[in-house]
């Protein structure tokens, strides 16, 4: 998916909510165990339920790699089903990966080209750490985009992301500055802590066009209006992330249901912030 | 497997040599593609062939990821291979994780947890970008150990490992100086690459204990005699990787032969340089 095509999904949905699907075995409803794939038919019934409200899909490799083969089969399917609403919404392999250029070429292959591994996301997460030839494998693919990891939602973001340099640089501003030079608009976006609000002012004087991916609104706190009033842009500019608040609005029977209210009422607030900022 | 049983392994076969399988499909020779899975074929070989010179493998994930279900498939069998020879090595998974805790703590077990995703690797490689909550769930397992990058072998390197702060640190070094305060020297190795020889020097007088594993050897271009100069200690704290170098010695009939001469001979090497500094 380009980045007109995505503009338009979201201006259509009125809505730049993504659903991450962090889909916990030992999380999700007792009753889903008697299927033969629990997590499939999870993410089946949160697609289908949240899908009006919602332009992006993010499934968490790692809640699918701790299950071994049988979570990878869990992830095959989900992402053969929501390849049937390809027009529909926008995926995301968040996978965090990144190694030496001939690697990341592999790495790139497992998530990009479904002939080679079975999956064709429009996107990836990647960590910076090992710099551009880490990188740049996934932007030699076309229509698909690399989300790179810039200030992260977690404690350990102060580790070493807000570290200044002798050029009164932080790190995450660096990596903004240098990754530029790599992709663009088009085939990059970054990843903006919903936690870390306040700096999303400065980051986007640093990148005024890109659009972030902003996980931690929900259970880790995050604001909505927040992350809208320092990091909307003229095209929005935004994906925000909600994982666990829609995932588990309810354990019982009713999940989907509540899932569905939870994202719509998301999405009724994602609608007027945008109304707001004149793009709808 | 602890620190006490990887130094053993490594005095009793006198090397510090890991093979990395990084077992490109379309790398291996032309005759093993009749086998339903070439790779474990392949693999199985190489094993067979270096295991008297070589104390740990290093299965790369981006080669079997990128194969998608037959690839994890071919990993899940090498992994099973390797443990029938569960005391003669050391496995590390070169994966280059890291995520927020509770996600870290999905990909620990994907990999460390047998019973939960089938893998019973002792190491993983860590990506740091994200802090010590994203690397302290790995260690939350007993005899496994986290694998940290630190300054890695690729020219990306100096992209931002290198850049200097504000109290005079550069990134490498301050992700040693903190990562320190989450682990020790029996649950934590570092990455550092071998075309960074000189740098060795500087990175002992901060981690004089931790072992390091170094990549870059061989088709990288690094000096194993360099690396043992500027690295080794008491107990050797060196795994020197060699991939490319091993695994496509040959690309005919006579590959895993010519994969234990090369194997063999960078052990002798090795056997002599641990000889010169008195731990043999």
């Amino acid at each position: 998916m380009d980045r007109n095509q995505l503009i338009s999904l979201i201006k259509g949905k009125k809505s730049f909510l993504c659903v991450g699907l962090d889909s916990d075995l030992s999380k999700i409803p007792q009753h889903l165990l008697h299927y033969s794939d629990p997590v499939f038919e999870f993410n089946r019934s949160i697609i289908d339920a949240t899908l009006p409200f919602t332009v992006a899909y993010k499934p968490n490799l790692a809640f699918y790699e701790s299950r071994g083969a049988a979570g990878m089969l869990s992830l095959q399917k989900t992402m053969d089903y929501l390849g049937t609403f390809k027009d529909e919404c926008f995926t995301i392999a968040d996978a965090k990966r990144g190694d030496i250029g001939n690697t990341s070429t592999q790495y790139a292959r497992a998530f990009f080209d479904k002939a080679s591994s079975g999956y064709d996301f429009d996107a990836v997460t990647v960590a910076p750490y090992m710099g551009e030839d880490s990188v740049s494998p996934f932007l030699a693919f076309e229509n698909k985009w690399v989300i790179l990891l810039a200030l992260t939602s977690n404690k350990g973001a102060f580790d070493f992301q807000t570290t200044e340099d002798t050029e009164g640089l932080k790190l995450f501003a660096r990596v903004l500055k240098t990754s530029q030079e790599w992709g663009n608009s088009g085939n990059m976006m970054y990843v903006v802590g919903a936690t870390r609000a306040t700096m999303l002012a400065e980051i986007r004087q640093m990148v005024p066009d890109h659009f972030l991916l902003v996980p931690g609104v929900g259970a880790q706190g995050g604001s909505l209006a927040e992350v809208a009033t320092y990091g909307m842009t003229k095209d929005c500019g935004l994906l925000v992330n909600a994982s666990r608040s829609i995932l588990f609005a309810s354990g019982a029977g009713d999940f989907a249901e509540k899932a569905a209210l939870e994202a719509g009422s998301m999405q009724k607030e994602m609608e007027q912030l945008m109304a707001e900022k004149g793009i709808l």
